[in-house]
């Protein structure tokens, strides 16, 4: 080994060792006769000191050393004189006798500090010098420690780490696949998986009865800023359970990576309707660190000759606690805020319930004193609260006034990312209406059970009909779901039908599962959480790229090693494949 | 969950118990009165007892149970009055109070048994029955318990489990790459990784000084029978080390393997140099769990009137212990061996030590018993022995006897699955010769140093400069490689310059590699693992397929699912491609 400590070990019990350290000279002070460097490596930082009236020689050899050379250096473990208690080894330096330049370093194209002066794109290209930054070696550390620990758990519990493959089948059904052309069966492709899916389900049949694996997956969608090409996921399935078995144990499992990797206990996760979370949150992912529900008014604010409420579907509002002494100017930026067209509400109806006890509100002319009172009663509002509301079609509306409840929580600060509040919302509906494309689509996916008490609505009312399907939230973030899924072959058929697949199109892709479901499928479900998202959650960041070592930029671009980029000739050829020129 | 215990746990203790069982049919007997099943899950098998005295309607209905049916079963434990010793849960039984069918079952295409009389391809196309015999169950656990044993341990080492792209960059250098056409970028590609070497090699860069991964790795590739076109790698490196310290902690990682999954007390690896390797056992994966060392014979040999020895560049011989008693049937299938194509030589000397101390040699007239006894005790043979003796080329004999001594190594029986003799094989070649291309290739990969001594050999003699490279070798089998890498943009750049890239094609492809190496590169080096192959090796199989759950055919298939396949014109045209048909 080219050292006998790390950077981040030696302390006063050390004193008067001789050790060798290796490492990065992340800065250097000349201070009259003495030269300090501050030595850095994965595990810390520690103060070497040259002495130019000792070691002369080796003092000028240490002030020749540019920022971020690698160096070796061997010397005698010193108390400090003026100690840093900043520092884990601030106690200490190291009195140089000897130094190794390892390699040298051009200067780097922005500072290796924590706050850096280094721009996106620039820390992309250069991510390797980005990676050595405390936030994101931090990162790295807190993923590796996510995994080993959900690891461990999961392995304690009886799971078995199975890989599945990673060159699969393209299935229309879901999200765009990327495909990889096979050289061996020519014309023909293989397709990277979006989720292992099927896969674990077959794991199932196979009597594997509880699986897991931290897995790569593959979409190749239009990238939304918080989006990856690839993204991992912790990917689960349980055979021989119900619903809340499924729960309870990725619950533990949550509970305990909390516990190991941040130290905080976090109490038993609620569990919430679909139903009641788009009803009283406006949202599928509710931030629930704070209350601020839904309270409905049709029948206070209608028939009241305001024509705005009296033709909405739905007139909803919030109340923002101790907020009546909002400026005009605060109430037009909150009317711009649900104007945007990202939220898309028309107006902000507001009553201001002032501390003296009087109401203030933009539909005055409508409702007197006593309206106003009732409708504050029914908010459970106290002099100084501010009521926020919108109104309009029931679905949209919702989402607007849950757009509007995470700006007013931000605004009162209810939303501390050191705040941890899980939920579990349940029982999501099975399929959802694509305008588009005028037809059904599975919410989860095709594999999905409804709930048996809802089957026969899918003749009759597709809509309304109830998934055995979850979707765990924290803090507002959906870090993950699943299911019960189907394990029948005739239900899967149906369900297949209700999609749109003819019954051929339903075999030719997923006839291996259908036909696996014919011998002795047991009763299965499962989860999938995103690692990278639950991973930068826990780090107390709403980015996921900081949490990947390589990330690829918006546009599915590595910058750093340059990719995707063209590819020879002969390569496509032995592929069989043309390349398609746009034609100007 | 749909059971209080698995079929694998329930004991005398558990006697009287009400319990309730899910599993599989393995099979039933109707007994007169009794109908016994045992039932089946991956933690055993526990037998149920129906009473058609007691319970006429449920002993009926068992007997309506096919194979593989999927059942849950309430009953109570009872002690058995005719116990199985071989089953862990042959002491009980269940008497079965009520039973529910959770799915039935056609029946399979093959048989669910250990030894099964389904063949492989029909297996294949149901692997996940396959998967549910015992010898695959079995595989799969074995390789879970490998793969979370390597990661704790690894993680206690200090190392840092960290992901890298899977959508990387083709590069023509090494084997061909999957490629992954980007719609994003038209007309440019992705490539699947042949191992994540250029990103582990940029994290020691970024200073994380310790990463491993295991990880899939892909090659397009014409597939060998042992060969999968997608694989797993236990992929590590490590920075501020030499050599000895990355065999040292690989080391102690494969002895903890051993210790902990077989339970096995490995001695410390021998290290031998790829030259003797090469010289005494004709490979550079040596099967040293048993002797029989090449033993060279050219000045006892040559000169002595045999021409085909005298015009051979190498005699070299093996004693084939207490073989003397080979008949000429026996002898002649050992020349028939050594004449296959696949090994290539051209005829096989023989001289038989008699147990009474004469000789029998297929040379006798060119050979006097004197020279015969000279040659017999320069390979310490004894009487009752058989020396085998090849002549040729030296690089083409070594290999053809390196593959006789494997074979008598069988006759031998010396080559038990169940003792493990891994060994170092270190100081490889840098560079081979290319016949085909009439150009060097790096024998490990372009990143691997050369030993600092032989680095002024590159221009003159390059085939002799040897590299900081090294192999694990278990049971003559390599389970994995690795080197010390090139840290330096000018040494790289001068490697490539001996692999016959331009500066220009150099920097196009891996000068994001050299860019790092200018920004305060570490000393580093790594290794990495074949999984399946180490996994298989523990499972005492050569077959990596039965330790992988859903591997390809030789054709790069899975006929499971039947893949790769044909994709719509839609995705083509969105990644504006277009395919070639063959003209005939």
């Amino acid at each position: 080994m080219l050292r006998t400590h790390t950077c981040g070990e030696l302390r006063i019990p050390d004193i008067d060792k001789t050790v060798k350290l290796s490492g990065w000279v992340q800065r250097s002070r000349d201070m009259g006769g003495m030269t300090f460097i501050d030595l850095r490596d994965r595990y810390g930082i520690t103060q070497l000191v040259f002495n130019m009236e000792t070691h002369s020689e080796l003092c000028k050899q240490a002030r020749k050393l540019g920022r971020e050379y690698v160096i070796q250096v061997e010397g005698i473990v010193a108390e400090r004189s003026n100690k840093n208690s900043k520092m884990p080894t601030g106690d200490i330096e190291i009195t140089a006798e000897k130094i190794v330049v390892l390699n040298q370093s051009k200067l780097p194209p922005f500072t290796i500090e924590d706050d850096t002066d280094g721009g996106e794109e620039l820390r992309m290209k250069y991510r390797y010098l980005d990676l050595r930054r405390n936030p994101l070696r931090k990162a790295m550390e807190l993923r590796h420690k996510m995994a080993i620990t959900t690891r461990n758990y999961l392995d304690k519990q009886g799971f078995f780490d199975i890989e599945t493959p990673y060159l699969i089948k393209s299935t229309p059904e879901g999200a765009r696949d990327f495909i990889v052309p096979s050289r061996m069966s020519s014309n023909q492709f293989y397709a990277l998986p979006q989720s292992p899916q099927t896969f674990k389900q077959l794991l199932m049949v196979a009597g594997y009865d509880r699986y897991y694996q931290i897995v790569k997956c593959f979409r190749d969608e239009d990238l939304r800023a918080d989006r990856q090409p690839e993204f991992t996921q912790i990917d689960c399935e349980m055979a021989f359970v119900e619903q809340d078995d499924i729960l309870d144990m990725f619950e533990g499992l949550t509970r305990h990576l909390f516990k190991e990797v941040k130290g905080v206990d976090v109490d038993q996760f609620p569990r919430m309707e679909y139903s009641d979370a788009m009803k009283y949150y406006g949202s599928d992912k509710p931030d629930i660190r704070f209350d601020m529900r839904f309270v409905e008014l049709n029948d206070l604010a209608q028939n009241k000759g305001f024509a705005i409420f009296d033709q909405a579907e739905l007139v909803v509002g919030i109340n923002a606690v101790g907020l009546a002494d909002y400026s005009r100017k605060q109430l037009d930026q909150l009317t711009d805020f649900v104007r945007k067209p990202q939220i898309g509400a028309k107006g902000l109806v507001y009553i201001k319930y002032d501390a003296d006890g009087s109401f203030k509100s933009s539909v005055d002319k409508f409702y007197n004193t006593e309206d106003l009172q009732t409708i504050a009663n029914r908010f459970e509002a106290k002099p100084g609260d501010l009521i926020l509301i919108l109104s309009g079609e029931t679905d949209k509306v919702r989402k607007q006034l849950g757009n509007l409840r995470l700006e007013m929580g931000n605004r009162l600060e209810l939303r501390n990312p050191n705040i941890f509040a899980p939920l579990w919302v349940v029982d999501f509906p099975l399929l959802e209406w694509d305008e588009e494309n005028s037809r059904f689509h599975a919410m989860h996916h095709p594999f999905t059970s409804p709930k048996q008490e809802d089957i026969a609505l899918l003749e009759s009312d597709p809509a309304k009909v109830r998934a055995n399907a979850y979707d765990l939230v924290i803090n507002g973030v959906e870090i993950g779901g699943g299911s019960i899924r189907i394990h029948n072959r005739e239900l899967q058929k149906l369900m297949f039908k209700h999609l749109g697949f003819t019954d051929e199109e339903a075999q030719a892709q997923f006839g291996f599962l259908m036909d696996a479901f014919e011998y002795g499928a047991p009763p299965h479900g499962g989860v999938a959480f995103g690692f990278d998202r639950i991973t930068s959650l826990f780090g107390g960041s709403d980015s996921i790229r900081d949490y990947i070592a390589f990330p690829k930029n918006n546009s599915g671009r590595d910058v750093m090693i340059d990719t995707p980029s063209q590819v020879s000739q002969v390569q496509l050829d032995e592929l069989m494949l043309n390349i398609v020129k746009f034609k100007k």
